[in-house]
């Protein structure tokens, strides 16, 4: 199994992107965004993402040539269209335009339309955070939760994510999504011949169930009930509803080569802490209750462990995923 | 048991607290948030706030007399300090003020502190759905869970609450607390003397529990386990650490008339949909593949059943209440 520094795994990818009808600025912008969430451990976003984009932009479901294209109708809205490209370029647009627009106006947003699969949702705010901005994110994703009480899958895994710049330190990450677990969970019980555990699914005719064939055919349950239903409404109209994104049910799958391109769509608003009271020192007070609590600790923290370690020991990527990556 | 219209309603609560330290202004804006509520079948955020409400108005734990003084720092800022006082006027001020912002800006926050209890959520976001723009508030509330892991509660309830207009109909409405069952049910199962279901509160180690009164003296669980304490960790850094307001560990109870003032906040961030590129007739599109469900119903359909109800029938108020908001 080899293993690559960061930016050497960032060069296999942008090299390998490239030559799948990607620009070298998309290329590099997509192995960053991408080599970022291998490093904190979010394997999911990560790079076995490389095969599947790259597939995608050789046939042309995700345009790797496409500049995002931008429009400032009003002084805290930008609105920016990725034109189906791949969404890291459209983010990178939106945390270049945001913190200037957040210092003047107090709060500001951008809005992503005609995107696709935003990765680990905690980075874009995270890096607005690293700038002295609250930040929070939503994105929708292709259909995977069901509207409570019924079976057709409407809403995405739909994340909200945010970030809260600390004093001294790394910014406080949340990033969640809002089905109950990953659907890669149920494929991986799947793979082993297991079933999966009550309360993760329900099969195609909105049943409960413990079988992952019928659940993969079915709806993932949401975190929470009927109030995770109701949070992935709430995402579904910010991420795509407000940007003029495609709907969950009307998106293509991030994951394969078929069909159109997705067309979702992300929310992305930047608070300046000064212009509402707000103070790093009394966000630290929050912090420190939590974190002089035995057991308790912060969302996010495992992340930044993980990332540490692969600064240091770099990324181990496996054989079969490197030979997939080298042979693009 | 009396039945009261609504106009009623509003009388008899607006009369009682003039009678408590409290303002003919600010008591109307509070009889009407309390009648809304009632009305829509939300009880706990009803008529029964009436008593402990003028018990704290008469001490001075609310200010009744207090008027809500209003900053704006930046064009999409808004700070409005309500001195203590109810809740409501400060609101009332944030939806007078935050239409013209967002419509100017794209997006604009107001952010409250030395607040109150907010009552239900879902109406300060409702009435700016009524203006066309999509809204969203986070409040804080005086603690009640414990970070994920942790025995002690530095977090409040923390209610979200969200509305979207539609087209030619009443708004979306969105409004949950993020405990997973109400206090007041934990309340209601010691009265009867009945245990509570595993998986609503812990006691004050930490432990899971099923004794109403281990769980009262404990915290509340979260809904969606770690997922919900993350999501109350950032309802805690909006709605109080963004707006200078005391956090749930710092704030004394809602309920009695003890200690000094909760000193707790609310954030609300108002979007002005045609900024970001959204439309009235796209939210239709999503609403619709909800609706179309059979057994899914979109979530707000029972307060506005209720809302019906009582607009036509009137109030049925007990009259053990009706005495005690009598006697005031």
């Amino acid at each position: 199994m080899p293993t690559l520094s960061l930016g050497q795994a960032e060069s296999l990818v942008a090299d390998a992107l490239t030559r799948c009808r990607t620009s070298r600025d998309n290329a590099v912008c997509v192995a960053r965004a991408l080599v970022a969430a291998e490093a904190d451990g979010l394997k999911g976003h990560g790079l076995t993402r490389v095969p599947s984009y790259a597939a995608q932009a050789r046939i042309g479901k995700v345009d790797g040539l496409a500049v995002p294209a931008i429009e400032r109708p009003r002084p805290g809205a930008a609105m920016i269209d990725a034109r189906n490209g791949f969404a890291y370029p459209a983010l990178d647009a939106a945390i270049a335009l945001l913190p200037e627009m957040a210092r003047a106006a107090g709060i500001a947003g951008a809005a992503i339309r005609r995107s696709h699969h935003c990765g680990a949702a905690g980075h874009p705010v995270e890096r607005l955070a690293e700038q002295g901005l609250i930040a929070v994110m939503f994105a929708n994703t292709p259909a995977a939760i069901a509207p409570w009480g019924g079976s057709i899958p409407v809403f995405g895994t739909n994340p909200i994510a945010f970030a809260c710049p600390l004093p001294g330190r790394a910014p406080a990450v949340i990033d969640l999504a809002l089905s109950k677990v990953a659907r890669g969970n149920i494929l991986a019980a799947k793979q082993k011949g297991e079933r999966i555990p009550q309360g993760w699914a329900l099969d195609a005719a909105g049943q409960p169930t413990t079988d992952p064939d019928a659940a993969l055919a079915g709806t993932m349950l949401p975190v929470g009930d009927a109030k995770g239903t109701a949070l992935a409404l709430m995402v579904e109209l910010l991420a795509a509803g407000l940007t003029g994104a495609n709907f969950a049910a009307e998106a293509s799958s991030f994951l394969d080569a078929e069909g159109p391109p997705p067309g979702t769509g992300q929310l992305i608003i930047a608070i300046d802490p000064a212009a509402f009271g707000g103070s790093l020192a009394r966000f630290g007070v929050l912090i420190a209750s939590i974190e002089s609590q035995p057991g308790a600790r912060l969302p996010g923290t495992r992340r930044l462990a993980a990332r540490r370690k692969a600064a240091r020991d770099g990324l181990a990527v496996s054989d079969a995923l490197w030979r997939e990556i080298e042979a693009l």
